[in-house]
Order: C-alpha cells, then sequence, then structure tokens
C-alpha cells in the first residue's frame, strides 16, 4: 500500500543511510523558549471550556496538554485533550441539533445523503484510540519548521462511539469497484476568493482504512464538542488526527486522492527545504511512540521511591513492551503495563518502580511492537518536522536533591 | 465468607419461597413523582462543576445521572457520575495539597502515617470499575423506603488510580495474625455533641477484599474532586459505593467488624418493618444487573430501525452476555457487547440492532453470569430498598409513532 508508514520508515532508513539524521538530536532552546512564551495566551471562545491551568496555548488553532497533565487513569479527559485547527471551525451553531447535521455518501452502489439521526438508526460501536497531530514533537527539531512547537502533548487517548462506515456503506449497496481510496470533507467555511483546494480540509486515506473508521458524534460520554469536530467527525483508529476530519460532510471512496493541497503538498514527508508533492509518504498510519508523563520535568524531585510512569501505542503493530532508561538511554530496564488494556488503537500506560539518589537524570522510555520493532533513537529530520517518535528528544531531565 | 451477594441470593431465594417478592413489582407512582419534583433542585456547592442538564438533583447528598445521559462512550464522565454522601464532606480545603492528607495504617506488623506523597511512591495502579450505591433502583420499590428515590443513575463506571493496598501492606511488613476485616474510616467532621459511633463513615470489608482495592487519588484522570471524595478515597472493585470510602484517614485490618451504625445496623438487607443488626447480609459485592441506556422513554421513537443499548456489570462472577427484550420479558434476543472491554470490574456496553414498527414496547434487558447466573425478574423487596437488579422495574415502556 503506498504511503503508508512502511513507507516513511524507508523514507526514515534513507536519511539514516545519508547520515542525514546524524547530529542535532538535543532540544532547541529556540523551540523551548517558544513554547514558554506561548503558554500565556487565552484560550479561544469554542476551546473556553477547557482547563487553562493544564494546557500551553500556542495560538487559537494549536492547544497542547502539559506533559505532566495527563495523569494514570488511561483516558485524557476533553477539558486537557489538545486542539488542533487547519482552518477556523464552522460556527458553533451547528452543535445546537447534532441530529440534523447532514452527511453526503459517494462511490457507493446507492449515492445519497443521510442526517445523523439516520445514521444512528444503522449501527453502533465505540473505540478507544490515541488521537495525535502528525506534527507532535515539532518542538524538538531544529530547524524551526512552521506550526505549533509541539512536545508530547498534541496527543490524548480518547473514547469515541459512532456508527462504523462499514455499515453505512453496506447500507449503501457497498463501495462502488475500482475505488482506492476513502476521501472526507470537512464543513468548514471556505472564505470568499480563496482557491477551495487551497484551504479545504479533505483528505484521502487506504480504503481499506474504513474497516475499522466510524463516523462518531460522541466523545467521552459526551456529544462531540465544536472543537473537537462535532457533530460529526470522521474517526479513522491508528491514523493521524489530521485524517480524522471533523464537522464531516462527504465521506466519498473515490479512484484517485484527493488534489486538495492538504493532501496533495501538505502532511507530506520531505527532506528540509523541498516543497511537498504527491509523491512522498503522506500522513497515514501512526507510527512506535513512548514517552514519560511522570516524572516531567516541572517539579523538584526527592531521593528515594518514585514511580515513573508514561504511555506507548502504535497505528500499526501493538505495543508489547515498553523499557525505561534513566541515564539517557546507556541502560534499559523493562517496565510493566497498568491499568484497563482498552485495545490496539488505545494507549498502554507503562509504570517503573525506581529509587533515584542525589543525581541527574535523564529519564525516557522506548516501546517495543509485537513484530519487533523497536522505537527508534533519532527524529526523521523532514521540512515540516512531523512523525517524531525518536526516544531521545522525548527524554525528560531531571534533579533529585 | 459471611455477608457476600451469597448470603444476599439466599436471601432472595427465602423470600421468594416464601412469596414475599410476589406483586408489587411494577413501577411506584408515588416514587415517580418525588423523582420528577427532585429534578428542580439546586446542585450543592461541592458539586456545583457538574452538568446539571444531566442529572436528577434529589437532594444535596444525592445525586443522580439520567438514564439518557450516560452516552455510548463506555466512562461515565465526572461531570455526571453520581454522587451519595451519607454525612456532610469536609471542608474543600483538604483537597488544596492532595499530597499533604495523612492516612493511617493499622493492624500491620509496623502501623505508622503516611501522607499522599508517601504513597505515590509505592506504587501505581488503575482500574476501570463500577461505582454504585446500594440503594440504586429504590425508586421502583412499592414501600417508600427512605433515601433518595434513585432509578437507574446511582451508578457509573469510572477510571481510578492510586496506590494498591496490598503494596503499602507490603511496605508495613504484612496484615497482623488474626485479622478478619479491612476497617477504613472517612476524614469527615463529626458534629459536636453527637455519638460518633452513630455517624462516622467507617466500614468493615473481607481483609481479602484488599486484593483488589487502591488507595485512590485520581478519578478519571484528574485529582479526585470533594465530591467524590478526594484527596484520598478507598476504592474496592466490585464493592457497593458505601465501602469506597471517601476522605480515607485510616485504613485498620481488625478482628471483627467496626461497631459504627453504618456497619452494624446500616446497610444490612433485612425484611421491610425489620431493624438492621450485624447478623443481616451487609452490602459488599454488588449483584449481577443491567439496564438499557436507550430508548430512555424521555423522547418519541419513530418506526423504523433503532439501536437498542445498555450497560451490564458483576460485583462477582463476570458477565458474559446480556438479553434484551421488547414485550417486557415474554421473548429475548442475544444482544452483542462494543466498545472496549475495560476490565472485569467494568460495566459493558451492549447493543442489539431492532426494527419497531408503530405500537407499545417494555424495553429491558438482563445479563448472564460466566457462573450462568442470570438477572432476576424481580427485586427483592427489603426495608431500606437495597440491591435492586430485577430486570422488570429496569424496563422502559416506549410508544412508537
Amino acid at each position: 500500500m503506498p504511503g503508508t508508514r512502511r513507507e516513511i520508515d524507508l523514507y526514515r532508513r534513507r536519511l539514516l543511510a545519508a547520515g542525514a539524521a546524524a547530529g542535532a538530536a538535543g532540544l532547541s532552546p529556540a523551540a523551548r523558549a517558544q513554547g514558554a512564551a506561548a503558554a500565556a495566551k487565552p484560550l479561544p471562545p469554542f476551546a473556553s471550556f477547557k482547563d487553562a491551568d493544564r494546557l500551553i496555548v500556542h495560538s487559537a488553532s494549536g492547544i497542547e496538554t502539559k506533559r505532566e497533565a495527563f495523569g494514570t487513569s488511561g483516558i485524557t479527559d476533553t477539558d486537557i485533550l489538545f486542539v488542533r485547527n487547519n482552518i477556523n471551525p464552522p460556527d458553533a451553531s451547528i452543535t445546537a441539533n447534532p441530529d440534523a447535521w447532514q452527511v453526503e455518501f459517494d462511490g457507493v452502489t446507492t449515492p445519497r445523503k443521510m442526517s445523523v439521526a439516520d445514521l444512528k438508526r444503522l449501527g453502533l460501536a465505540s473505540v478507544a484510540m490515541v488521537l495525535q497531530c502528525s506534527g507532535n514533537g515539532r518542538g524538538f527539531f531544529g530547524h524551526k519548521a512552521s506550526g505549533s512547537q509541539w512536545k508530547v502533548g498534541a496527543a490524548g487517548n480518547t473514547l469515541w462511539s459512532g456508527v462504523p462506515v462499514k455499515a453505512v456503506v453496506a447500507e449503501l449497496g457497498g463501495v462502488r469497484g475500482g475505488m482506492r481510496y476513502m476521501t472526507s470533507t470537512g464543513g468548514e467555511t471556505i472564505p470568499p476568493g480563496i482557491d477551495p483546494k487551497t484551504v479545504v480540509m479533505e483528505r484521502s486515506v487506504p480504503w481499506t482504512a474504513m474497516e475499522g473508521a466510524l463516523l462518531a458524534w460522541e466523545l467521552n460520554g459526551e456529544p462531540i464538542p465544536l472543537a473537537h469536530g462535532g457533530p460529526l467527525r470522521l474517526v479513522i483508529p491508528g491514523y493521524y488526527g489530521v485524517n480524522n476530519v471533523k464537522y464531516v460532510q462527504r465521506v466519498a471512496f473515490t479512484e484517485e486522492e484527493t488534489g486538495a493541497a492538504i493532501q496533495s503538498s501538505g502532511y507530506r514527508v520531505r527532506p528540509i527545504g523541498q516543497k511537498g508533492t504527491p509523491g512522498q509518504p503522506s500522513m497515514w498510519e501512526m507510527n512506535l511512540k513512548s514517552f514519560v508523563t511522570h516524572p516531567a520535568g516541572n517539579a523538584p524531585l526527592r531521593a528515594g521511591a518514585t514511580q515513573v510512569h508514561g504511555v506507548a501505542w502504535s497505528g500499526e503493530s501493538p505495543v508489547s513492551a515498553v523499557e525505561v532508561s534513566l541515564d539517557g538511554g546507556k541502560s534499559w530496564r523493562a517496565a510493566r503495563f497498568f491499568g484497563p488494556d482498552m485495545g490496539r488503537h488505545a494507549w498502554r500506560q507503562f509504570v517503573l518502580p525506581v529509587r533515584l539518589g542525589a543525581g541527574s537524570y535523564e529519564i525516557t522510555s522506548r516501546a517495543i511492537a509485537e513484530d519487533g520493532e523497536v522505537q527508534p533513537e533519532l527524529r526523521v529530520e523532514n521540512e515540516r518536522a512531523y512523525a517524531h517518535n525518536g526516544w531521545r528528544d522525548h527524554a525528560v531531565k531531571v534533579t533529585v536533591a
């Protein structure tokens, strides 16, 4: 299948072979400063219900969960879940009567429009899954890629419920022959005088991704708020956030990927300085990743026993183990999973009890997948600073007194 | 083991044999009216953060989730989780610095006090579990038992994290010989001039319940709010709410059950009109239960396809299947589980797609446990209206136009 994580991994290996990923593995002081300065910004009106103290507001369209805010319950509460919008959300009035929202289906035997009320009759499913922005970890890169300088918190583990896309497709007579992509369109208003293709939120994924996809009307037990794509959002377990189209108004099975800029040139992995093109890997399945959430480096640590904990997930082969290092990767110890296993698209929580004497520590984690893959040490340098899963940059520096 | 659900079941069978449970199986109009009138009361200050529109406020110490508010994500958001206090909660200032809260341990080899900060060093676990008031379903009884007239919503599926009690016990050298109970004490202020034994929140459970118990500081991803027992609550997966002692300030392993009224005479299952005594079954493990959350009977239903869904759980043998009836129990159809399986103490969500023509329906569900037990049709009449799991009273009457 073109453009999957495997392609990104091939890209990674090419880069590594060329030595392009060597050096510059440390934190960017500029990015750190930018993060700190951004923390003082107010929440935008559509996200005013959120808990500002536990968030970093990069901008009105980029709001990050603080590392220390994730807690240990397994699910990321909506009050602290990150927000990322590519263009302004529609008017809040669209969430007043969620059941009335209409979505159009095409590329099926009998194309038609359906309301959310119609969809609620067709089927019901619920999934726990990681939602993560493609650029999560951008703040660790050194080349000043534009966009929110996320560290770890443009990700969360969330519960969605809605109708399985495949149940809707079955109702509409199945996918038409020859279709290779599921192409979904968001309901944002295109500003007048702008070529829609340059800004429309329209994403294509391999059509087989419909297997686990939901058209969801509920997030964490409540109707989806506007900030997270309500009244209806396409969620594709295992895929980066951008593919989870908010305010979804059209789902079409298509022969080709959409020509929208966000697909054809946006969210493409390519070398620094290059423009995005359709031939480059697209941000589809999420790679293998973990990070430590405690210690978070935000508070002094007393000597003695400490529970080092964090989260691990993968969009492909499931996570089977996590190791923790206290010395910046020189040595590793096996952590243990704790809490409910919410399924292969959720994150697992891990913990390692340690005893820390006075001194300096560089604490990080690496996930290991069922297929044997190990979370890599280094980021893959790329123009838009996507897909960062290198364990070195994600380390927390801690001083124990 | 004395006083477990098995004893309550024996009690049930005795009553059934005596014919005491026959008749009066319908809804109590008085109780229904009481519920409706109570809905207009305001939220008390310590629960002011909650979503009043999705709750029924019986009193400042009894707040219920509406049946239609549970949604389909699997976890009950803290904003809609029921509240039940037996006496007034402590001052809100105790949650200002959770790590400073102290809890005393006794009945172990080396008794001592520990702060929450100390506990956080000793271990970490997280559990998804149903929290349910012993009196949930009281509003369906016909004999006007005192207390909140709960229907279905004095229950929720919640995520807790904290330290395993057994990790603390191990740190303190183990439980002393001869101890048969784990006896825990809440931190509420005893009003002056009152014999503490008459009001203290002190509960004993079989000491083996420590196996799955946590001393929890986090609920659904956030520090436990005062309304739910923060800064520290004892949670015992599978046990009725009252045993999950809030603001816990002492955990002792004891030879005998506490003499506190809430243990010796309170939360005892006995015939209507009788006083509570230590010999009667205590409200410990929860029985096998399910109820439908949609349709909820709160909105008109259009003819055609509908997804009937609900929740099912048990404090003992895990739920293995759920059946749904549309005709008040004359016929049953197998429902299907959906969403994440969060472990044996969580509730499972079930769904049955149906086609409903115009007419009247009485929709209900019954859970079946791994050990073959089937959720019963009728409630067990008892003085305090506890432990209601009869499927008939929990039915929803629906008219389809």
